[in-house]
């Protein structure tokens, strides 16, 4: 039953990267999209004081599903029924329950390549085919309108995710509408990933609720909130679709955690920290940036948001995880190899995120700079 | 994409009851199988500490996966490899990762009926076919070596709960042996849902890998544990297993609660704690058995485990949703509809859950009498 799901290749270089830091190394973690910083205060104090609480139960917070929804108001001015908001334990869940209630067994769905892994991976595992488009630098490594236009025959959904994961790249207003518009002509049903949404550092970000109201959104509290750990996320249903979403939940899922959901709340209220850290991450992606040029590792994706820089490295290697693993145990930055985002080309990429603090930003590109000057005529060989 | 897939009355019931809470009456939750005691001291403190420290990101505790083996050695004399232990959040995930790692789309997998509504759901969501048997009193409302010997085709699977939801029924340890047998020379694998255990008031529950090491067990910190809203579950998988089903643990739902897994660490050294509720549910069970024959309902499964009695209410009604409804309204006891667990024969079978304190069960008891001596000549008219 293996249906050719393959394992996250980043799990195995931060199981190497824990190892290490288990010896007493220096390590500094930049393989997982996982903010270092962790909850902002106040989410933290609220889940201490729900401590004491005893309604820790299988529960669903009817006030943080009315928070959601006004966070589309404010950020998006969509106007929306938080029934239509589903809470789940994180995004992957949120993304099994909308391709279970979306779409039928065999259905297949459209991807860009480079993407993240779970996509491709969930629809094997939920007996759906993946439709992956190789999508590079002209595309800005993002699926447009002409690719679904051209589709012959028409796939039955599409996932897409701006910013993007691996690559960081938003997709502009004009050219989500466009991609929103061909979807409808072709009667294709969107999954938008917006995780990375708040995070980006020029373009804005939009909604796909702005221009196809019928889309499934998923979102959660795991990168500009950051708490990962805590295992929140929600879904934004069709309105049709809704008490499909919610009979599946209940069976598949059950609740999402209960603290979680009261530091949630709160953390809605820690913008000031939350937006700070979104500085920390655009001084750490210019520093990695210039760094990264010094070493002539220039053919890189438009970082334009999420925390990530995908960076050829063609010119080193044809191995990247060799690669990440043989930097890991020298240096102790830990990376990602692009292998578990384009099973193709991924090889000639590697990831770094950079959701750490700057300081150690600074450190991993001094140590960085050491390597690459000892090691690169070695890699070449 | 329906497939028949039903939302849960007691979800209903529950919002009843949140409901009228919030206005103020006094409410008596019996709807879910939800300890109302919470999690354990020593859990709150170990996550109470935890809020300190920075590492709440993706991330399983290899610590807890390996207390988990040791409590199967322990508590069943097994000897179990920690990597054959996943952890996720909860044991309903845990249940859809045991389905698609062992069972192909269209697999038959036989449950019995009543039973956990979500089997026959989440067989249902992945593309499997449930195959229910009817149980009744005769056969203590569980699947039997004969069921499987004589099924005519044999099914692909075998889910099978002991203690069971809804009726408590545990499986003496030599059925539970001739059912591995008969499983084993069928070639059916079985998924063993052992969420009750720790939870009996006589008979011994025994775990299928005691009898079949190449069962998948499911497990969670839900019930015994007292811990449901830290969601928190575990999966252990047949040996030559792991591999493919922690490739889908990845991708499907990532990782458990950060929090929740230093609480659920610290919770095996809870034992005293937890034994004592173990002992109040036994007084409770006690109470509402007693309470329920005063009543003249007598007719009720064998509650040897779990903390769940199901009782037939045939000689008062055919429609248990609107009896659990009116009983809520009337007296802030709220209970689940047999049809959950039964959509045939469960209009006339109710469940209470006496996971709560004695106070509570008291009260409880005292309101059905007052309700029951009044209103059963309505219902039966």
């Amino acid at each position: 039953m293996s249906q050719g799901i393959a394992p996250f290749r980043a799990i195995e270089i931060s199981h190497l990267a824990r190892k290490l830091r288990a010896e007493g190394r220096s390590v500094i973690h930049m393989e997982f999209g996982q903010p270092s910083d962790g909850a902002p205060a106040g989410a933290v104090a609220a889940a201490r004081a729900a401590l004491d609480e005893p309604d820790m139960g299988y529960w669903e917070s009817v006030p943080l599903r009315q928070r959601i929804a006004r966070h589309y108001a404010d950020q998006y001015g969509v106007d929306l029924d938080p029934q239509r908001i589903l809470l789940t334990c994180g995004a992957s869940p949120a993304l099994v329950l909308a391709l279970l209630t979306g779409f039928a067994a065999g259905s297949r769905v459209m991807t860009a390549r480079p993407g993240y892994v779970a996509y491709r991976n969930s629809l094997r595992a939920l007996q759906m085919e993946p439709v992956e488009v190789e999508c590079g630098a002209p595309d800005r490594f993002q699926i447009h309108a002409r690719h679904i236009r051209e589709a012959d025959p028409a796939p039955d959904g599409l996932i897409v995710a701006s910013p993007a994961n691996p690559t960081g790249t938003i997709i502009p207003p004009a050219e989500l509408a466009d991609l929103a518009a061909a979807c409808r002509e072709r009667g294709v049903r969107i999954i938008s990933d917006e995780i990375y949404h708040r995070l980006s550092y020029g373009a804005e970000t939009h909604s796909m609720l702005q221009y196809d109201p019928d889309a499934f959104v998923i979102n959660s509290f795991s990168k500009y909130y950051g708490m990962p750990g805590w295992r929140l996320g929600w879904i934004v249903c069709p309105p049709d679709l809704v008490a499909e979403a919610r009979a599946r939940l209940g069976n598949l899922f059950l609740s999402p955690p209960a603290l979680s959901q009261q530091a949630a709340l709160a953390a809605f209220d820690c913008e000031e920290e939350l937006d700070a850290r979104v500085a920390m991450y655009r001084r750490n992606r210019q520093l990695l940036i210039e760094c990264l040029g010094r070493l002539g590792i220039t053919d890189i994706a438009p970082s334009d948001g999420a925390f990530y820089v995908y960076a050829s490295i063609a010119h080193l290697t044809d191995d990247s995880l060799a690669l990440c693993k043989k930097l890991l145990e020298d240096t102790g930055v830990a990376t990602a190899p692009g292998l578990d985002f384009d099973p193709e080309r991924g090889a000639r990429f590697i990831r770094f995120s950079y959701a750490v603090t700057t300081d150690m930003a600074r450190e991993a590109c001094a140590r960085l700079e050491a390597w690459f000057g000892n090691n690169a005529w070695e890699l070449r060989s």
